[in-house]
């Protein structure tokens, strides 16, 4: 397997407007895409990665109090929220966390707001980072 | 200036050897290296970027009881600690940052422990993530 790939970083942040502007200066350019996750109940704002592939950074920001990003902010605070990464099989590394006693959130694997497949591995399994994994369809 | 792209994320954990073996697992290689950082106090773990020149992921952890990470452990816990990012230009972008009012670790930028130019943002000045920047030498 070659060596995964940071897909993106998100970032739990309150007031979206405010943090656009911030993150807009801090890397040279504004988000490339907002848009609301239903789902999850957050809006996000997403900054592409470098000409050389490197990971998007997203800020996420919830838009109801039960939304699991108003939870992350009232116990955490603001500030790096989760990492996810591009795997070749997403059920293989399941799998191995499984067998290696890592607690999963997703046993199996369910369908992103991009339409891949991604998976969440728990906080608690992982020194305190809340992991995702994303299945790459074809080459990145 | 083109999008900055993500140098590497940092995470701090207590115990580096378990941190090593559960991140090979996530990561489906291990480090390609792991060195000490007697400035900030910190043994480093690094996994390199994939293949497309994603970002690498830094295991963390401290040497010292009096070491910044020692710190941030005491308080928040293993998890993510930073994310650097590449700039072009470290002076414009300080300048930036000051002039929007955004709080500073580094007013100037001071040497990395790889020999280019880096200096922190205060989390408190970027929605509570540690940032850092890094000044790419030529093309990347």
């Amino acid at each position: 397997m070659s060596a995964p790939t940071i897909s993106h970083l998100g970032i739990a942040v309150k007031d979206l407007d405010a943090a656009i502007r911030l993150w807009s200066l801090a890397l040279g350019r504004g988000p490339s895409l907002v848009t609301e996750v239903a789902d999850q109940k957050v809006k996000v704002a997403v900054f592409p990665a470098g000409p050389t592939g490197g990971g998007r950074i997203e800020l996420v920001a919830p838009t109801s109090p039960d939304s699991p990003v108003s939870r992350f902010l009232a116990t955490r605070g603001e500030g790096l929220h989760h990492v996810c990464i591009y795997v070749d099989d997403i059920e293989a590394h399941l799998r191995q966390f499984k067998s290696a006693g890592v607690r999963l959130i997703d046993e199996t694997p369910r369908l992103g707001a991009e339409g891949h497949r991604i998976a969440f591995v728990h906080p608690s399994g992982m020194n305190g980072v809340l992991l995702e994994l994303e299945e790459r369809s074809g080459k990145l």
